[in-house]
Formats: C-alpha cells, sequence, structure tokens
C-alpha cells in the first residue's frame, strides 16, 4: 500500500510499504481526508526535530514515520475486544498517545504526557496512508451525515477548544487572538462558537486577515501597521481584553498577547517555541496577569467540536483552502504551505482521489 | 519635626521639616516602628527609579521624599469627619494609594492602579518621620497588647499573604518558595500559617536559609550546590511543586520556581524586575502550567495578618534582625542593608529611641 513517509529534512516520499494487520484491542481504518499540520512543516523545512531519529520510548517509532496525525476515515476492520465500533462506520483520530504511567498521566493529564506520542508522527503508523490500525479508543465515531472532509480538521479545532476552555473564557466579553495561522483561525471559530462579543485578530497577513473575518473576528488588525493593543484598549474602555491566546510563537506576538489583557486579565500559549521569549515580569505583577499554556486536547474535546460542527455552531469550511492527491503531497502539499503561506490554511489529502 | 529624606542616589538625610496639619478625614500618627524595605534600598543604591522626580500624578509628591512605608505607630490626632479611630489607638499602616479612575480601580484592583502610590515612597509624607499625617482608612487598628515592632512588619507579611491568597493554595501539599530575602521568608510563614504541608526554599545564603527554618520552611537547598529541582522531585514522587513563589527576581530563580512546578502546577511571581525574564513557553505549554502575578495587597490583608499574628499563627519575630535609631538609619541600616545582606532581613527604627 501506499503511504507517505518523512525520511528527513526535506525528504518526504510516497512509498510502498505493507499493509498493516488489524491486532486486539485496534481498528483498522481507511483514511478519506488528512490534514498537513504546522509542525509536519516545521519537521520538513528543519527537522526532524520531535520526529524520532531513535526508537520513540513509548511507540518504538523512529524515522521513517508515516505522516498524517489529522484525519478522518472509514473503519474497514475491527480487532478483538473492540466494543463501539463497527466496519463502515466513519471516524475521526485523536492522534496523541500517552504511556499512562508518568507522573502527568498520574495526574490526570495524559495530554501532557512525558513520553507523548502521536500517530502520524511519531509512530510507525499515520493517516497519510491506504490503511492505517490505531487503538480502538483513539477512533470518533462521526454522527451520520458529517462530511469526511471536515472530519480531517477536527483535530486541529480540538487543539482550540482545549485552548479555549482552558482560558476563563466564561467571563470574558472581548478575546485577542494574535496570529492567525491555522490554530489561531480555529481558536476564532471556537470563541464565536463559545460567545464571545469581541473577537479581536491581530495577523500580518491580508489574506488570513480576511480568513478571520470570515471565520467569526469581529475586528482584525495588522501589527505591521495597527498599534493593535490601543486599539484593544479603545475597544474596552482603556481596559484590555479580558483574555488572549498566542497562536504566533514569536516574540513581538507574545509581546501583544500579554500587553493587550486587563488587568488580571489571561494570555493562553497555544503556540510552540523554538526560541524562548522573553516576558514582561513587572507587568505581570503590576496588572497581576495569568499565562497559561494548553496543551493538545483532553478527553471529550473530539466529541464536543463533533458536535459544535453538527449543529453548525462550528463551520470550519472556510479553513479548507485546498484539497490534493497523495502523489501531490510535496509539490501541492507542503511546498505549498512552505511557499504560500498567506493563502494556504488548511490543506487536505484526499486519500481516494 | 524629624524626617528621613531621600533627595537621591546614595542621599539620605534626617532633615528638620514642618510637622503636618491633620487635615479632614486624615489621622496624625507618631510613628513607633518603620521597617525599610528592598524597594528603599534599591532607591539608596540605584534610584531614583519609582520614587518620583516630578510631581507624582495621584500624591504631587517628588523629590525629597520622606521614606518609611512599613511602620507601625500611635494615632496622635483625629481630623473632622474620620470615625472608628481615636487617640491613642495603636495601628499599622497600609502605605499603598490608588486614583479610584483608572481601569484598575474600576475592575476592583487600586493595588493595580495605574497611578499606584506609596505613602511613605511617593508622598510628601512617610514613617520615617516625628508625626505623619494619612488618610484615615489607611491607618489599620492593632488589638490590644499587639507589640508594636511587629505592627511595622505586617505590611511587607501582606504582600506575601496576598500572593498566596493568589495562588491555588488551598490544593497544595507542596509549595516552593525561590528567594528568602524578606518578601521569600515572609511567604514561607504565610504558607505554614496556611497549613502547607512541604514548605521547600531555595536560597543561596546560608544564613538566610537558617531562617527560613526558623520560620517554618520544611526543606532548604542551596542553588549553587544543590540540584534544587531534582530534590523537588524526589520529594513529590517525580511530579514536582503544586505551587511556588519566584522572589529572587533573577533569571535563574525564576527558571527554578517553574521548572519546579507540576504538570498544571502555579508560579506566582511577586519579586520585582529589573530586566525581562526569558521564559521557557514550551514548557509552559507541554505541561499547561501557570504564571500569575501579585501586586502588594488587597482589602482585608492588613486584618488577616493582623489576626495570624494575635492568635499565634504566625511568629514573625525572627524576621527582625535589628533595631537602631533615626540617626543611625544611613549607617546602621542601608549600609548595613547592603554590606551584610544575608545576615540582615527586616531592620528596624525605633523612632523613639
Amino acid at each position: 500500500m501506499r503511504a507517505v513517509r518523512f525520511h528527513g529534512r526535506g525528504d518526504i516520499r510516497v512509498d510502498q510499504i505493507e499493509e498493516p494487520v488489524c491486532e486486539e484491542g485496534q481498528v483498522k481504518i481507511r483514511p478519506a481526508f488528512v490534514g498537513i499540520c504546522g509542525s509536519d512543516l516545521h519537521e520538513y523545512l528543519a527537522g526532524p526535530i520531535v520526529i524520532p531519529t531513535k526508537p520513540h520510548a513509548l511507540t518504538g517509532g523512529r524515522l521513517p514515520v508515516t505522516l498524517g496525525h489529522e484525519f478522518s476515515g472509514t473503519v474497514e476492520e475491527v480487532g478483538q475486544g473492540v466494543s463501539g465500533l463497527k466496519v463502515g462506520d466513519r471516524v475521526a483520530v485523536r492522534p496523541n498517545l500517552s504511556d499512562g504511567t508518568c507522573s502527568s498521566c498520574a495526574f490526570g493529564r495524559p495530554n501532557c504526557c512525558r513520553n507523548l506520542g502521536f500517530i502520524g508522527f511519531s509512530s510507525d503508523s499515520g493517516g497519510l496512508s491506504d490503511h492505517v490500525t490505531i487503538p480502538a479508543r483513539h477512533a470518533i465515531r462521526l454522527p451520520d451525515g458529517f462530511p469526511l472532509d471536515l472530519g480531517a480538521v477536527v483535530e486541529p479545532l480540538t487543539v482550540a477548544w482545549h485552548a479555549v476552555d482552558r482560558s476563563p473564557v466564561e467571563n470574558s466579553q472581548t478575546a485577542m487572538v494574535v496570529g492567525g495561522g491555522p490554530i489561531g483561525l480555529a481558536v476564532v471559530q471556537v470563541l464565536k462558537a463559545r460567545g464571545v462579543k469581541h473577537i479581536v485578530v491581530a495577523e500580518v497577513s491580508d489574506r488570513r486577515r480576511e480568513y478571520a473575518r470570515a471565520l467569526g473576528a469581529t475586528h482584525v488588525f495588522n501589527p505591521l501597521t495597527d498599534d493593535v493593543v490601543a486599539n484593544v484598549r479603545t475597544l474596552t474602555e482603556d481596559a484590555g481584553a479580558d483574555i488572549s491566546f498566542e497562536c504566533s510563537g514569536v516574540q513581538a506576538g507574545f509581546d501583544t498577547a500579554m500587553k493587550g489583557i486587563r488587568v488580571r486579565g489571561t494570555t493562553t500559549i497555544v503556540s510552540l517555541w523554538e526560541k524562548k521569549p522573553v516576558i514582561d515580569a513587572f507587568d505581570v505583577v503590576s496588572y497581576e496577569k495569568h499565562v497559561i499554556g494548553a496543551a493538545i486536547c483532553e478527553d471529550g474535546d473530539f466529541e464536543a467540536v463533533i458536535e459544535a460542527i453538527a449543529s453548525g455552531k462550528i463551520d470550519p469550511r472556510p479553513m479548507i483552502t485546498s484539497k490534493i492527491r497523495m502523489e501531490e503531497v510535496e509539490e501541492k502539499g507542503f511546498k505549498a504551505l512552505a511557499n504560500e503561506k498567506d493563502r494556504q490554511v488548511k490543506i487536505l489529502i484526499d486519500i481516494e482521489a
């Protein structure tokens, strides 16, 4: 069968590999649509960073790994001992794997597992293939009529859902999202679904600000030309936003996210960082600000996002900017994301195409 | 009357100034004991930093200012319209002044006022004088028999009380205090009073570690020779502390405070910063950590600390390392704090001596 495998920096191949066997507790899935994530791109351009070069502590996987951790598909085989799933079920896949024994897992936070792994990133099996076997509990059923292409964007939306859940959103009228990449745009949609009145987006790309508007932002600013913090102050009677979401991963974005919140406001960091940013600790103290981290998603987030999409509270279709075939994954997938950064949000590989 | 005034860097004088008049809404106080704060020392060594060189937005005060914002005393005159206080009452003084109109005050956080001022720091009147007039609501009555020297350490303890209140102390078994200066040691006492089981202190000075032990620390480490984070891990079954308090104001301390907490742990920053530290944002995200700021104190904190001392839950006497006369304030006060840093914690000026 075909599998898109990462062999090293700038080296992604559509390989022929053996079809996996569905073992006890597993389901075999025929992937339908698979998204390319920013972390995939990061590995392609600068990796291997997180993708293991020696056997992963949890999965045993190592280079070359099959990519694809944002995907939907159809169950084509059910392993022994699996209940609640049957052949033909359409599912989204929760990719994060945890060891169940580390201090984070013991504390009930498997999303912060000290040996965190991912289907399609740090294991032998991934969604960018003709067949994939996964532990059955990682397959989340989609309701009847739920489009399979939208099933592939559930995973990034769960990251946003979890980040918003981590923030004090219930008491928030004004939220700021710094960075309008896929995760920032996902946060915008969740904030809208959660009924936040003012959703302010700071993003340098004109087109991404348009996407932000289409997905629910009420105010968009270009930090290269607008004083974002001053604008947020004006909008909030000089107070600042109640909450902000750092989705840019760069110092200037972090500064904006922190400066833009009110006294006792909260900045939730969702972005991943290569360099450590500086933090204005004096400002944190003087205005009693909060900074919190949000990692991937928790139990129940997949179900919550699926319900929000099914009920129309979230319509992520504008996020999907392109659909391509597996054989086009490098040229029209990775290279397009790298070179047309402001035009592409979520590129899906249509496995059947 | 005598007043200890700050004229500029390295320039503190016992001046003769006019005795203040007690106006409507004020009380005139005869100070008893006055502590020297780290911020006073900071101004002496490197100021003026916060002490205003042009009229302060709120108080109108400017150089030279009368110092002394940690003090106790006896009411010697009560202004018109003041109720609840009478001549002879012994009081501690809440020094922070707020404008009541800024967005922080409007949000109910006068301790984060955008025009924050301090009696004895940014106004004409301070505790290091023979008489001082203050708004009556800033005089907090001490119970009968409450020693006046302990009344002078109520203020730094309120800062610690507030910081501990800001943290999720109720669900915490293990707390880390990084930095054993006056505020760090005050935090130790409050943590003990609040029933925290393990109180771990990281402090480079041998003598300050001894003070920490005397005041309630259950484990003390020297970060220059001990791996503090590894020790905290050992103590907590590899999890890390539930909460930590950054009381050092330096990068290495902040790093220890952040690395030493568990998944979803909280670091409360109490220290003031000249330089902005770097923060390991990837670690904050991966382990969903929290960072929060705590500024000075809130309504009720003076009463809470006074009650804790009166009932014996807090015994801050070991903090008081020296008592001196007003005329000795520079040599045996400021210079002693600067040069005998590890020997002195809180130096009190006995105004009557």
